[in-house]
Order: structure tokens, then sequence, then C-alpha cells
């Protein structure tokens, strides 16, 4: 059968999009790897399915595909992308700027702006250290960690995983390929922890780069540039709506205070639009 | 403007074609690297343009672009990939199977297979060493080589580029990654050389890895196969018609000697027709 997809990108970070809305579509895993192939098939970083909403609470579902075929986790890179696709595609109601997106692991709001952006709720920052999971004796907004010999201050955040958020004077020339791993594997994150560097240019407008657990160093991590402006926020240096400029482009992120959620609002653009036989 | 192109592969080699036969698109260089952008673009190897002829001989022209931008010379799999496209978009007039192909440096004719395969002439083989070139004091059907303290046993073939093929028992353990460099750029090929390394099953079908001029290992070097079938048969190993099995697929090479051109025929396949903007 053939496929209509689009193909999408949102800082840099790209997906196929595929309407299983008004298209019956199931892809198996070794179409998605065939989709994913940037050779041989479309080429993306993941397949995202839109599908219609189980629960009545929402008003759309989907589905996200690593390359390998397996399914992932929520991605806030991802669900923008969603968003502006539902909204291109004409399915979402006419006057309609805010949806409900069920997630493998709960229900997402965004918000649609006319001229392209969209806003995602990432939910609230989660500052008790044994649920980030860290290891420290009370929440405080700033902690010490012995790591290669000397004493870093970092604040600790989840935000659905575990974000430790250095201040540095210049994200060009801080340490991240080398504090990076170390303070990722450090016995006090139990379940390792992705690692922020952050340069304050004023109250509403940080730098930011993020070595990503198990991943390394990342075109634009969404969730740590919402751990990146809690923890900023808490210890008194940024404002309430921040601009955060990752390597692959800009994010603005807001958060009221404690106990409130944070949002994000960044690019979803497409790229183009496509047609690709599945057999 | 939007433009409509199809991506195409051929032995894992891919290409964006594009119709500016009867789309008026001149794409800028500024374009073609956004085109050619695995992430922000479609992504490939090259950008095809298929154009009208501008001498009265050929059927179609076409210009290979780089990813950078820049134009490049003529490809073995680029061009039958654009043969296919053509023929798929009803380009072709009915009953025609053979096309003259205009390329930047002269005139490509292409056969058109009905199941999808096309078969392209890649000229004659030029044998003579300062042609090729290569330092020897005549044209012999096999050369001595002293390389790395050792002497190897080569072919000596242009196909409008220059090839050494080497017979090894077996492809997968052939010392690639330590003769090739070596051989590549011995002060004997003074425009430095592609090296193959040929294994013999029958005298109908050899397997065969290429170490690239300025690139290395590819998965699938059209004239390297071209060169292999021409020094195999001129050392008395092969026969007319040969399989070629290379790491990115089949081809299938014909070579009647002395004289004759030599015709590859090998797969051109569509991955998926898209549309984009490009402003």
């Amino acid at each position: 059968m053939k496929v209509r997809f689009t193909k999408m990108q949102g800082l840099g970070n790209d997906f196929v999009v595929i309407d299983a809305v008004r298209q019956p579509v199931e892809p198996s895993p070794e179409q998605i790897r065939h989709i994913a192939d940037r050779r041989y098939g479309v080429g993306c970083d993941q397949v995202l399915l839109a599908t219609p909403a189980r629960r009545s609470q929402a008003d759309f579902g989907y589905l996200i595909f690593n390359p390998d075929g397996s399914q992932a986790e929520h991605c806030g890179n991802g669900v923008r992308c969603l968003a502006r696709f539902l909204d291109d595609r004409g399915l979402v109601p006419a006057g309609r700027h805010e949806l409900v997106i069920e997630t493998i692991n709960g229900l997402s709001r965004v918000r649609l702006c006319d001229d392209g952006p969209v806003t995602v709720d990432m939910g609230a920052p989660v500052l008790e250290p044994p649920h980030i999971p860290f290891r420290a004796p009370s929440r405080a907004r700033e902690y010490e960690l012995e790591v290669e010999g000397q004493v870093v201050r970092l604040g600790a955040v989840s935000m659905g995983n575990p974000h430790a958020v250095l201040r540095v004077d210049d994200v060009d020339s801080a340490p991240v390929e080398t504090l990076g791993p170390a303070i990722e594997s450090h016995s006090r994150f139990p379940r390792r922890v992705n690692v922020g560097f952050m340069q304050v240019l004023t109250p509403t407008h940080i730098r930011l780069r993020v070595y990503e657990r198990g991943a390394g160093e990342t075109l634009a991590c969404g969730t740590g540039a919402c751990a990146a402006v809690v923890s900023g926020r808490l210890r008194g240096w940024l404002e309430e709506a921040v601009d955060v400029d990752l390597p692959g482009g800009r994010l603005v992120i807001h958060w009221a205070g404690d106990g409130e959620h944070v949002w994000m609002t960044g690019p979803a653009e497409t790229v183009f639009e496509g047609e690709i036989r599945l057999d």
C-alpha cells in the first residue's frame, strides 16, 4: 500500500509523521525500520503516528517509534511536530487552539500559535531528591557534588527524567565532554542523569548545552531546557519566561514557580510531503 | 515554489531526482544544499536534474549536483536512476527502450528493461598505460608493482578514471584498508588510482570490493566493476557477461573484448515521491 507522510523537524530533531486518523495504517517494525532508513527509506530520528484518542479526555493519540522499530516514550520536539501536523492537515476543529494528546504514559496539553510555533505542557518539575532520583539529605536549591577531584555546584530537577544543571561563564568553553559523562554516571545519581551547562546572559535569556544520558551531547534537549530554567529560577537568576538558546535553535520556557507546570514553546516545521509504498 | 521530486537509489547510492523537463526548475546552490541535507531537507548523495537535451543527437540531458551545491561528473548509479525516472514519469516515448543522455562530458546510451534494471554504456576501456595514467614500459595484461615491501600483480584500466585490479582468494579478508591507500597513492599512478580487490568465484561470477580514490571503500563503484571485468577477461579468468557482487548489491557487466564498449546493468529503484517548497 502507498502511505502519505510529512517530513518535519523541530530544532534539528527530525520526524516522519503519518496520519493514522484518516489512513488505516499500522506499520510493522520492519516497515518502521524501512521508513527511518536515511538511504533506503525516508530517514528520520523517529517515526510519529497520529492516531485517534482511546480516552475521552484526549483529542488525539500518538505513537513514537525509534529507527530500530521499537516504541519510544514522549518527546517534546516530537509532540510539537505532531500538533503542527494535525493543525496543518485540517484535523483540528476550527477555532481550537489547545489540544490534549494521549501519550504512552499520560496526557499532554499543547497550544497552537497561528504562525507556526507550538507550546507544550511539560508537566510540573519534581524537586524532591528521592524522586529525581538523587542522593541528598534534603531538598535544596543548589547542591555540592564531588567529581573529578573538584566540587561543583548544581541544581537537581526531574522533568520525567533526571537533570543536573551547572552554571558556567561561557558554554562554548564549558567542559561538556569531560564533566558531562563524569556527572552522568556519578554514584549520587542512581539512574544516571542528564547534565546541563547553562550560561546566564540576562534574567530572560540563557545559553545551554546538554550532555544527554546514554547519548552524549545533543542539538536540542527539551526537558533539559525546562530543567535549566526551573533550576535557574529557584536559584534566583531567572524570570518567569526565558529564551533558551540550544545548539539546534531556540526554545522559550515559561515556569510560574513551585507547583506549576512548565510550558515549552518552540518551532515545528514541515520539510516536505511525500508518499511511500510499504510492502 | 513547490517542486515535485522522486527519491531513488541504485546499490545504496541515493539520489533526489527532479524533472526540469516539464517543471521550470533551476535550483540555486543554496537550494541544492537544502535538498541534499538529510535532516533539514530530503537528503541524498547527489541531486539529479533531468533536463531537455541541448544537442539533437540526445533525448535528454542531466545535471548532477553534490551536496555542497557544486556540479559533479557522470555517475553510473545516477544515470541508471535518471533513465528509470524518465521512463516511470512517462517522458520516454512508447516503445523506446534505448535513450541517449547528454552528460557534462559527452553522450551516454542507456537501455531500459521493463522489469526495472537499466543498462548503461560505460564506453570503451582505456588500456594504454600513459592514458590511464600508469607508469609502465608498455601495455600488458598484468603488471608487477612493489608496494609495502611486497610485489603485487595487478591489471590497470581506465574507465574515464584509473583503476588497479588485484585478484584475491577471499574479498572478506582482503587487505583493502592497508593495500588500498598504499596503491592509491603509489608513485606509478600519477593521478592516484581506484583499487579493486576481486575474488573469482566462476568465470561468470566475481565478488569485488573497491577502495575509491579520495573516498575510501564504498558500497558500489560502477566503474570499478567494469574495470574488474575488463581486467579479469584480459587475464583469461572471465567470460563475456559477469555478475559482480559488490557490498551494496549486484551489477552485471558485459564486455565483448578489445575495442568494444562495456555495458553495465543494475538496479534503479524509486524509494518515494515527494514535494518540497524551495524559497
